[in-house]
């Protein structure tokens, strides 16, 4: 930095934007009115409740600023990812500055009526948040819950060339683990194909009541560690205003500078080595230009600037401090008689949709386009009658998704993403027209590793799975994550931030409908064969069902016909998210093409071929949902048919699991009246569900007949054993489902005493050939069902 | 390694040793019998199911060798946590060569008939996991979701001075978020009151079908990564055996002498400075010694080698395969006649309890101590009369767990965890008597840092607290975690294998019991005031009573007395998972501490001073459980009490929430007619809930008053806004609770029709009032219940 970045008249204005920043940040904290200080502030000026976050603004203030100036300089098409908790004062002063709250809030005017809106609404009931919230125009992260800001934006910019995403990344929020591991996004980056992630590293040295971790090691310790991630970090450090512009303004000429160099490189050159991308580590006080003591306490530089610093309603002497605070920007110089920006200070911000909070990115349903859907019936199996065995119905799916794949490769808008489980989930038709994106270095025995391709597996991290995929359906794509059962709960955290983002944003009707966050959950509870207990667990969809019942959609297809339907549907929708549990395992096969469709159309059915209710007046429902239940649901019914002939069954599958709940708690539940149409009012059900088996009767409680619903499922027993087995040890077997029925039809009388006896032999022979053979008792393996 | 470390006897007995181990790893994968190759190899000798994992194993017996040969050389007190997935063979394979597995299981006997019980079990059903599962000796740590090896070995080493754990890291699991800022852990390492981690990286390259990404940076930005995370790298790299033995003994030498010498300067000159701890990145092939390629593909070395390299039940050809590399170990060096270990191999061992399968460190119970507790009574809040305001509760629970924190400084087996929100928290007391242990720089301004202290929460990383404090616990000791109730999410899936584990060791008999897992959620979903929607989520508990009943408990306290009760009890518990939901908050107190021990006790009961059903036949009961709920149900009974003084109101109150299951699920549960007791038969239930309402629902669906049970609580509905406006967006507030009341009881004629107009004249009121001052009306601010 021989000369100077910032000619004295930049400086002057880039200066004068940060403290109407920081001016407006510290309004929206205090005022309840008197925004431009007319007449001496008084306490009546002052909120009641003082709510809001101090600490991180002053530094993200002067990130926007600076972000504005380059991008005009460069006429780069950018985002912002405020990564540190609490960031709203800063985004949503910025976004008003620059114009584009007002377009989006009319009544938030840019005058002294709209800053006093702007001042009144911010933390206070009826208002906005404190964080970055969906009301706020240009983001597409909310920072409420630390640790997603650097994944998802990786997620922004696969597939958009020409974007980058500003991400400050706060010291706090660098402790958490999803943060830590995201550092290593860089290894997957194609500097073609993709846009740029710039990390801003904002040390400003505290959290709640803690330092910092990054801030408290060494400056060599910190270098060492970011450029063993793969970055090249430059520092900004300091306090001082004038030295910290020039030095940020210089800093960021280099790195957009540096950017340019490694586009030009690979995109002119062919050069797809990766690259060691830039970012900054800006060194500043938290609290930067805010109260420095207070009370005899230290405040700006330490974690007393993390919340609200002043607090004139308890101590009347600190009105004078917030007033002197307020004046410390000079307003008078900042704004207009009106109320309004200065014409030479908001010159410093970008035009139309280069402004950050109008980049369409930043509104990814504005830029969503539709899929180009290959027809799922041409995928389908041939059922040329019901239990025939398939080859694992995740397998069937994998061509279809393949084709997905290859269809929407020119938009460039779909991908999937897992951890290292793609293969695994039997998905391997992928890689026929794809490969896995990967930038690190690659050797002779690797499959299907590339600079780039639709498939993002090869980082073992649901985190970064989760965060890569939210940020690429934030900004108007589509994608699937495939994830082993179990292991979904890894993210239990970050769906929940999701949904809440997507219940928010579906009541803004400025904010354009994504495309549904689609899990697909392929390797499933009953099928662990060699990795036992630790990978057994269904209980990601009572998560799921805690949430707004308007965004949550849970489906088990029993078959691979079934899968497709349901797959195609929820690639299809908008502003979901879409649970999807299915198996990979050779499985038998229930419905034609033609009978899913209609069955997964509806979501739950009766299954006329598989029962004997001829005359529609059944003695028992034999209900399934799941893969694995139907099977053994049937397995129970021909034995049924077989020892009890005069037994009228029917069968009962359940593909879309809210069908179970009431019409007035979900949009897809049934009328009571369809409810007991298929579940009778009075008859004993007989129910095997994938899951916990609590969550149907969560689901059914204000049935009719909900006090005769008897349910099996998982109940947390298993260990290593052969699929069937697993079952056993759950109650859900063939033999116990058969048992269950014969137990609450007590009119069966000596055959069904017979029958129960004949069960429990059984039960017992299957344990004994089991503990000496390891394997299932050859009728139960060659088990098929028929008419 | 200017001269050899090992002589050319102890390379030749470690190398046999390690040989020893692979063979009963590779036994254990495939050999249903013939476990000594007396007689040569034939399909009949080879488990039908073939099932484990080969590629991890090997690197992790080489380490387990050198291990042991370090144990004894410098007699040290050491453990091995196993990082990578499947490991188990290898742990299994060293806990029976060192004759631990054979002493807790005598029937695998250390001979021929033992090795073959050995390897039938291995992925056999019912035999044993392929994990390093709890049936393992000398494991706290399985490994099956992976990502948590560092933190549960740091959570061993704190305050066991001499206690070394050997963590290997897989690389693939190096890639989790957990793992990744569990590098971190060494700035919270005391080098004089705290043991030592030697991470011990094993790079192997390869996950399940990608290559690692720690594998594929140079080897220079990997030492920046770990050298930037604070470590001291040391670098094993090769495959040629001998090299590979001088090499890596030779690190351990130095490894270790470092160590002592890191402990020497803390210990002996009192230089409290963090050290920079050394450790060892083993980088080996994966698969090493086993097939090079199989049917033209190459396996050592590559992906290939995850899982069962060999098929000889449905490759005819891979049966010769096989034998040759169980014989390229050399098996009849190895083991005498009779199956056993040769003395002169067995020699390597160390002996007795510092063998690390005896380890009583990985038995955790083995050395639990007691908690020293003061009498929790003596921190009572004086309640003259209920619906006294509080300081709120938790900050009332401050000073107990200061005192416990004091009371067991000197055994130093007691701490507290947190994400660095145990001041915001409300644990302020603790900080009387004792610090946060952070090892990193300090500055003037900091508060309550120390090199050594009761407290870890500087680090913001809910994974971090989990997995420290289940580290902690499973070495015999006793802790608490506090968290904000929504991020509590963060860990769900640690919770879980943490549950399963529990549940599994409770099952072993030699598997001593331990403390109970605390968590108290302090910052709830009610008052969320300045935070919002993002921490709004009350769902952990719903997660929690999806695992086995036996081992999780769920407590509500409506007040500090009870909460104090509460705390008291789950200290004292053992092998539970403990959650206890409780405000920071001012909030009106209920009870005597008298009263407040009878109620806990019960865990659930009628508050015969709130109610007046004197003749113990209710019209209606209003329900409770939670502080916030507690405290709106109160205001609306004296509501309905006010204005329809003829109605006969029952209030009961939950504390412990699995009083509500039946009693055939939950211990806890009520029996049919204690619950009936409490809650009719046939009377209206209105039941104000902390959490998500289902939860009640599916705990008492078998009631018999359950179809009159209906449940307020929180909906997903909130922002940024009053404490009491939160319960009116949900439903819960006492204006809503008493419409409820109303609505079910229609007898109560005109009265209640007035008072129904006037409660929704209320809630119109309170609507106006907030939207124009951002503040509760007086009345709701001012309220008090009366007597």
């Amino acid at each position: 930095m021989k000369t100077a970045t910032l000619a004295p008249e930049q400086l002057s204005t880039i200066d004068a934007y940060w403290r109407a920043a920081n001016y407006l940040s510290v309004g929206q904290i205090y005022l309840f009115d008197n925004p431009l200080l007319k007449r001496p502030l008084t306490l009546a000026d002052v909120k009641h409740m003082l709510l809001g976050h101090w600490g991180t603004t002053p530094g993200q203030n002067f990130i926007y600023a600076h972000l504005n100036r380059v991008i005009k300089k460069y006429d780069l098409d950018m985002i912002y990812v405020s990564g540190p908790g609490h960031g709203g004062p800063a985004v949503v002063a910025n976004t008003y500055l620059e114009g584009t709250y007002s377009e989006i809030y009319p009544h938030i005017s840019q005058d002294e009526a709209g800053l006093q809106k702007l001042f009144l609404q911010f933390s206070f009931p009826g208002g906005i948040p404190s964080h970055a919230s969906p009301e706020c125009p240009g983001s597409i992260h909310e920072g409420g819950e630390l640790g997603y800001s650097l994944s998802h934006s990786f997620g922004a910019v696969f597939d958009n060339p020409d974007l980058i995403v500003a991400c400050v990344v706060g010291d706090g929020e660098a402790e958490t683990g999803p943060l830590a591991t995201a550092w290593h996004s860089n290894k997957f980056l194609n500097p073609v194909n993709d846009g740029v992630v710039l990390p801003i590293l904002h040390l400003n040295g505290y959290k709640i009541s803690n330092p910092t971790l990054l801030a408290r090691i060494s400056r060599e310790e910190l270098e060492q560690f970011l450029r063993g991630c793969g970055w090249m970090p430059y520092f900004v450090e300091g306090f001082e205003p004038e030295a910290m512009h020039q030095a940020m303004a210089a800093t960021l000429d280099t790195v957009v500078e540096q950017i340019k160099h490694i586009h030009h490189d690979a995109r002119v050159n062919g050069n797809l080595t990766r690259p060691r991308w830039p970012m900054i580590v800006l060194v500043s006080p938290k609290g930067w230009t805010g109260p420095k003591k207070v009370d005899g306490v230290q405040v700006e530089g330490t974690f007393h600037a993390h919340q609200v610093p002043l607090h004139p309603n308890a101590k009347p002497e600190h009105l004078k401090l917030l007033e002197d605070w307020l004046k410390s920007y000079r307003p008078e110089e900042l704004f207009d008689e009106r109320g309004r920006l200065k014409p030479e200070i908001a010159e410093l911000a970008p035009k139309s949709a280069r402004r950050m909070g109008a980049n369409p990115h930043a509104n990814g349903g504005k830029l969503l386009r539709d899929l180009l859907m290959p027809d799922f019936r041409d995928y389908a199996q041939n059922v040329r009658q019901p239990g025939i065995l398939g080859i694992g119905d995740v397998h069937v799916l994998g061509p279809f998704l393949r084709d997905v794949a290859k269809l929407n490769s020119e938009q460039a808008n779909f991908r999937v993403f897992g951890p290292d489980e793609t293969l695994s989930n039997g998905l391997e038709a992928l890689f026929e027209v794809t490969k896995r994106q990967w930038d690190a270095a690659t050797v002779p025995n690797d499959e299907f590793l590339a600079p780039s391709g639709r498939v993002l597996d090869s980082m073992l991290s649901e985190h970064q799975c989760e965060g890569w995929l939210e940020g690429y359906l934030l900004t108007g794509r589509h994608g699937v994550f495939n994830c082993y059962e179990a292991f979904i709960h890894i993210i239990d955290s970050m769906f929940n931030q999701h949904a809440k983002w997507l219940k928010v944003t579906s009541q803004l009707p400025w904010r354009r409908k994504i495309a549904s966050l689609n899990y697909l959950l392929a390797s499933h509870v009953w099928r662990q064969d060699h990795n036992g207990f630790t990978h057994q667990d269904p209980g990601f969809i009572d998560h799921v069902v805690n949430k707004k019942a308007e965004v949550v959609r849970v489906y088990l297809p029993p078959d691979a016909n079934c899968l497709l339907s349901v797959m195609d549907h929820c690639l299809r929708s908008r502003h979901y998210v879409n649970v999807v549990i299915a198996g990979k395992h050779p499985a038998p096969q229930w419905l034609t093409m033609a009978a899913a469709v209609k069955h997964c159309a509806a979501g739950i059915g009766i299954w006329h071929w598989a029962g004997n209710d001829f005359d529609g007046a059944p003695d028992v429902v034999m209900a399934c949902c799941g893969d694995v239940p139907t099977l053994e649901t049937l397995a129970a019914v021909s034995i049924l048919r077989q020892y009890l002939p005069d037994l009228k069954i029917r069968v009962v599958n359940v593909v879309d699991l809210m069908k179970l709940q009431p019409q007035s708690e979900h949009p897809h539940g049934l009328s009571d009246t369809d409810f007991d149409a298929l579940f009778t009012t009075d008859k004993p059900v007989i129910f095997a569900f994938h899951a916990y088996p609590w969550l149907v009767h969560r689901l059914t409680y204000r049935r009719t007949n909900h006090h005769n619903i008897h349910v099996r499922g998982y109940k947390e027993e298993g260990t290593i054993t052969t699929p069937f087995d697993m079952t056993v040890l759950n109650d859900l077997d063939r033999f116990h489902l058969a048992m269950d029925a014969v137990n609450r039809l007590p009119q069966t009388g000596n055959e069904g005493i017979s029958l129960k006896q004949l069960l429990q032999n059984k039960l017992l022979e299957h344990r004994q050939y089991i503990n000496q053979y390891g394997q299932d008792l050859p009728e139960i393996r060659n088990w098929q069902w028929k008419e």
